[in-house]
């Protein structure tokens, strides 16, 4: 009878409410262009801006760790649910999969998780946490830090299943017109990094097709032929 | 104008509603005792029962990974809130650090975070994934689970602020009458490991208390002089 008690709770199906404790800032307006993986494009620097009723005593200590885990919501794909079985771009879009066996953001409670390289913190205007290497959308919610714990949480050698490592970069380069001159350094990084990773859908190989990104406040044209990027201009968002 | 609009949306102080996609069967049926982070009690064994919505197809090729991520709720402290500031233990229980610079359960979303060692997984009475080295306690809620990617999250050179390594471990005895000889020898390393990571209060150091933990369906006694454990007896449960 216990037992059967025990095994009736366990089937009972728990909601809990999950709060946003801060926001990210980040030079992704959209999805597209993103790289898939935190760490990918060192120059995708993000900055998590803590909700007020979190003051710098919260994050005391949090500035001697080189890595924090951050905990967000996918919210650009609340609307568009989840399903069992997802095709990850790294098998080419052939292969399903689970959705626990990748990092898909259409998953039932759309948690997501990165791994970010914390740059610094300040506390003069609210509490702002500048990471690097960021795979975020603009405007995430993001709802837990953690510091990262090398000895319990570095396991280099664990099988990765159907992904082996990072995937091969892009070789990039600007045409003459691209209005590569305007730009500052750290932002023809951001690009260039960005488009290395190859933000094309999988399944698609067409050399003659324009992609159109938007980074910060600008919008990228872009061409990729076999394993090369033409970045073919830089412009300001029309308005 | 815009500038504004955008921030005022960042303000806004957001609510999710997050449900429970699993359940975790754990020896674990108390938090005394319980190991501070997973991987250091490679003998604690849990199965974490998908909910009946997700079949086999939902954990397709999680298979070929070592390990996953468990995202879970700290049931355990709901009802005890948060706060600012914690003492953790392996500071002694005298420094205080930020909430988000530690892993402490006390935080504004009970979030938890484990990556844990998947030992198999079983699909013929509901979708089962069976783990060792896990630090969760008995019921708790899983909501969401993913695979780990080491050459993403495998970042051994990290500083890692307070916490340089694993803990020493303690030393164990078992006192001649405390009835191992009746024990299985997976029940034994359970108790032996989970002791011998010191699951007292850091600010507590008195060789004559006698401590109590239940394990399994067992309350262990026991003892701490120095860096020495004395397994006093293991006794069913008092009904």
């Amino acid at each position: 009878m216990l037992q059967f008690h025990k095994l009736f709770n366990k089937l009972i199906h728990m909601q809990y409410t999950i709060e946003t404790i801060g926001t990210v800032c980040s030079p992704y307006k959209q999805k597209f262009g993103i790289a898939r993986q935190p760490g990918l494009v060192p120059a995708a620097e993000i900055c998590i801006s803590l909700d007020k009723r979190f003051q710098a005593d919260c994050v005391r200590g949090l500035e001697t760790f080189d890595y924090i885990w951050v905990h967000f919501i996918f919210h650009g794909v609340l609307g568009e649910g989840w399903a069992p079985l997802v095709r990850p771009p790294r098998l080419g879009g052939k292969q399903k999969k689970g959705v626990f066996a990748t990092r898909s953001p259409h998953r039932p409670n759309h948690l997501g998780l990165s791994l970010l390289k914390l740059e610094r913190i300040t506390t003069d205007s609210g509490v702002k946490l500048w990471c690097s290497g960021a795979d975020l959308l603009d405007e995430t919610p993001v709802i837990d830090i953690k510091p990262y714990i090398p000895f319990v949480e570095a396991k280099p050698n664990a099988a990765a299943g159907f992904i082996d490592g990072a995937p091969p970069q892009l070789d990039i380069l600007w045409h003459e017109a691209s209005g590569r001159q305007h730009l500052t350094e750290a932002f023809a990084s951001l690009i260039s990094q960005s488009i290395a990773q190859d933000p094309r859908p999988a399944y698609q190989n067409i050399p003659e097709r324009v992609y159109v990104m938007n980074v910060g406040d600008c919008e990228v044209k872009f061409q990729i032929d076999e394993n090369r990027a033409l970045i073919l201009s830089v412009l300001p968002m029309p308005v």
